[in-house]
């Protein structure tokens, strides 16, 4: 095999490929809609060089830390301190361990598409590798913008507090040099999630950067005004990423009392869910308001092992799920905003038995509703299959999200999309030749899922 | 495409589809046996000419209408009230909007095969559709009874209230010139189940209309005066729909006053649920005495939004589910009956999770237990292949109810069990090619899934 | 079809066959690897020909009792007192009935490859398949021993009672006329969770058996004594078969005064579910520091239908899955040693819902935590293939225990074994053609599950 099937991921059977092949080539050259994703915009406008291929394709990607750390490797050893050579060949020596992966198949492809290497890595040619994407790494044309234009994206959001000014956004957009559409997203987790690993102090510092009192009056005033200034510098979305996604409907007083003995802290386990599931719904009144976007992604217990948080910190590869139910969960919420044409709520989830039970049917009435795109352990080629079989049939193509890649590997933006339009694709194709669609409205579907839908779902 | 491919929903691959078209032209014009559904007896009775084609195929199908409210349409738009022909132009609009679900598959096969409509539908031929399957509905045969014919309908079960007398279904049976058989069922939701949305009164109606005292006594009697005037009137099958399937064995006394307090009501949320899960197992009790079937749909939160509930009653399109369990819920009723062979118990959810799990090693040892054909936002191409997929390897094809349409939607019907049936047979084909049955077994059960089993299954 | 294509399991598409083929080549005859089973070693020491056709297929398989039993047999016809031709009558009326399942998959496997019989089963031809089977198990060849050696069977483990001295496991491997290897498992179910059928006075007997006081500490010394014995008699692993994985972190002295109570008896849900919890943390830290792979077997609710034990006893077919997670229920155990890289955990489970949510993330980060091959109910060809596709793309296949057959039907240990070999080769074949691994890697990767992956996860 070439290191790269053209006919990868499409579907075997001659008929199936013939029809997935023209639809995805309608589709391969598409721009590339991110609209949402952890690439931060400080990057893009300093257009610094990346490192060597260790720090950008490694230590940065808890994909990869994740599985090699499961198969033995110390975190140490693929850390900002190591050895990036050493680190590499880390990677190289399991890099059979990776088959079948996702992270496996999205760094083949960066390795083939954007350094030319042809050989699948192994212990034997890890140093010329290395050396090869080192070399590419230091010309011009892989620096963050050439990338960006070369990538062909349209739009990339970021992720970022509520307290950031958003100057990197703002010097990106007023720079002339620089044409690309990068827009921030506001992500209040810390500020409204008492189970949140940086909760405590945030609410203070919130309050006391906007100047409002510490009144549940004041606290909404506060993160509505930086939901405003988000709005002002390009925002379309704000992002709420919580293990429970439990929605509490409070009267005013009720909500007052809360807020002061949150703030008084430390609260009780049915206090802390409620101020989350109270500031979900307020999260959302806020949208039906200043149009925002909503996208939840719940569901994940983060930090899972104590001794790896506190030697590493967050994001270091033990998150780990946990059975998510939004039917009763977003109900408080939907009774109050779910006929809102103007709120949409993007559901993410990584509990695919949500799919067929609760996403769909829930998307497949409410119009504030859209069902997230395949998110996290689920982007990958089979599980993306599994989604859109357990969607479509009951809410169709047109109540999600597009592809979301949720990335932090600038890198792998372009194999993940990629991904996507050769799962739907082929998932189409199927449909087609099984007689269930006329291939003249797959090809519409087909252009819609890369364009029209990410554009509708998130206001863009 | 032509409108309807011969060989929709079989397999691709040539020595699979082979087999399966071979499977499926065993049973293609195999008589419909339906032995659960929501088509009025009155219709078949006062064989009245159908209305026009929004209120025949939009107005009152709740899925149809669900996902047009989805997409923004008010459900005002498609009701009693709005214009028939902007209705339908509003389907037309949103119709790619459908591609890939159950619904389109369902309404393409209806307008080919009964309207002879070509053309998949969009604004450009709404009216013309539109004019065409009106003037088909007015010629007579187009009317209940002469589609019941055509469709080859061998037996049909209505769903009906305890105190309905039935009258309609005695009138049928008795009139010579229609030779259908149309079977009521007992469906007892809102007089056993205290979180029903028409609980309020019912019990003493109950009461009032059966002559019997108001107590636990008195009610378990009154109930089962009236399955003995459905068992009279050709019923084979009792309907139990509720959210929690738990069953609760309670002593006499227990009950007792239970029932006093549910009779005072309000009531609390653990009396509802021990009421209403006794009451299963006292549905279940009966059931051995008077051999009803009794079929239990479970695990649906019904009018989940109250504004919509509200403005257009039930069964409007938000009923969402909820995981359910049933290894647990249903045991206190199996410890009691469930190695009864005259009970069956035919278990239905919407939760896909409980196939291999539960529902599967369940019917596997319990001969009580039938697996109910996949339901609601399930019984489509991909959902009934995931079912099959994932109660076969432990339950075998006999264990399962044979396919139930369920359907208010009569003229749906033979689209419905056509999908099961090429579902089916694609599936044996698979097992076949894939050397796990012989072909002489797959034809014997192919012709068994729509006769022996559902016969068996529902005691027809 | 003859009864056994030789291509069976392996996908149909021409080129994802060749391939398939290939891998399928590499390992069909690959000695077996079993390192958990159910057969005792006293078989093989004794090496006493089998019984009758219907004491070894049916009688002691509850795959094939609990089917018949479903199907309206009665248990007591299918028994050691039934009249054997009888049963196995039985067997052929109802067989048809077992199609698609993997009892009947095996079986078909076991007649046409051991006992050359070419016909499926059928009422006409019972008999003489019952007679050639007969006449065939009273050849030497059919002796256990000799089936051991024509199985290719390298490893194979039994599961052993904690107080069994292993007798009969040092006999076997001190005679030199058998070369087999075969181990103990440590199983202390009844040791260690009270809500064990035979829990009642376990504990006492264990602490008599060993001379060690009745205290907790005693009562841990107790147990680590018996592993030790086990070590010294080459058992690896000891496996736990729990319905809830729950595991809890105690103080020493709250442990003490939970082991009173627990000793005392009897004691609340709460009590019994803390000191499983614990038992199982203790167990791990016990294999931190004998080395012993600890197995978990957990979600299942044993002994369903209570007149069935009371009649019949354990292991009848009413063992039934119920919803199971891992994420939180696992997180004190491995915040106590998820990150000792000697503590090897296996998960196995019957609820396929925590594959891709739970079991693959944490396989995926944590270097103890090894993901078990399809169990039980799910141990069939569809299941497996839905298993690999839910964690090969988050966890890879090396983080597997590699294929576990859990059998007690001896005979039945090449069928299985033989199915997850054509199983896992179509799907890396899958991979392959899809240009997901190069067909080099996923040649290694073929050898390694039938090799390296077991002999790593069980420490062989």
């Amino acid at each position: 095999m070439s290191p790269l099937d053209p006919d990868r991921l499409l579907p075997l059977e001659p008929s199936a490929r013939t029809i997935a092949r023209e639809l995805y080539a309608r589709v391969v050259t598409a721009p590339i809609i991110s609209p949402h994703g952890h690439v931060p915009a400080a990057s893009l406008l300093d257009d610094e060089p990346f490192g060597d291929p260790t720090s950008l394709l490694i230590t940065k990607d808890h994909y990869v830390t994740r599985l090699l750390h499961a198969n033995g490797v110390d975190l140490r050893a693929l850390g900002a301190d190591a050895d990036p050579r050493g680190a590499w060949r880390l990677l190289a020596e399991h890099w059979h361990r990776f088959s079948g992966t996702a992270s496996a198949y999205w760094l083949r492809h960066e390795l083939a598409t954007l350094f030319g290497v042809e050989d699948d890595l192994d212990p034997s040619n890890a140093d010329s590798i290395y050396d090869t994407v080192a070399a590419r790494l230091s010309e011009p044309g892989f620096r963050p913008r050439a990338l960006f234009r070369r990538f062909g994206i349209e739009v990339l959001a970021t992720t970022d507090d509520p307290l950031d000014d958003l100057a990197d956004h703002r010097a990106l957009r007023e720079d002339d040099s620089f044409t690309g559409r990068v827009l921030p997203t506001f992500r209040p987790d810390r500020y409204i999630d008492p189970d949140a690993a940086t909760f405590e102090g945030a609410i203070p510092r919130l309050l006391a950067a906007t100047g409002r009192p510490a009144t549940f009056a004041g606290y909404l005033d506060a993160l509505e005004a930086r939901r405003a200034h988000f709005v002002a510098e390009g925002a379309v979305s704000l992002d709420v990423g919580v293990t429970d996604p439990t929605t509490v409907d409070l009267e005013p007083q009720e909500a007052e009392r809360l807020f002061a003995r949150i703030l008084a802290g430390p609260c009780s386990a049915a206090d802390r869910l409620a101020f989350r599931g109270h500031m979900l719904l307020q999260l959302a009144r806020m949208s039906v308001d200043d149009g925002l976007v909503m996208t939840l992604h719940a569901g994940v217990h983060r930090n899972h092992s104590t001794a790896t948080h506190t030697a590493f910190g967050p994001d270091t590869g033990h998150d780990i799920p946990v059975p998510t139910g939004f039917t009763r969960a977003l109900r408080p919420l939907l009774e109050r905003f779910g006929l809102e044409r103007d709120l949409h709520l993007v559901v993410f989830t990584v509990d695919e038995t949500a799919y067929s039970r609760e996403l769909a049917p829930l998307a497949g009435f409410y119009p504030s509703v859209y069902i997230g795109a395949p998110w996290w352990f689920l982007d990958a080629p089979d599980a993306m299959q599994r989604w859109r079989s357990a969607i479509t049939e009951t809410a169709g193509f047109y109540r999600t999200s597009g592809f979301i890649d949720d990335t932090r590997a600038f890198l792998s933006i372009p194999a993940r999309h990629d991904t996507a339009r050769r799962v739907d694709s082929s998932f189409l194709a199927r449909l087609v030749t099984e007689g269930r669609i006329p291939l003249r409205v797959a090809e519409r579907i087909a252009d819609d899922l890369v364009s029209t839908i990410p554009n509708a779902a998130f206001k863009l």
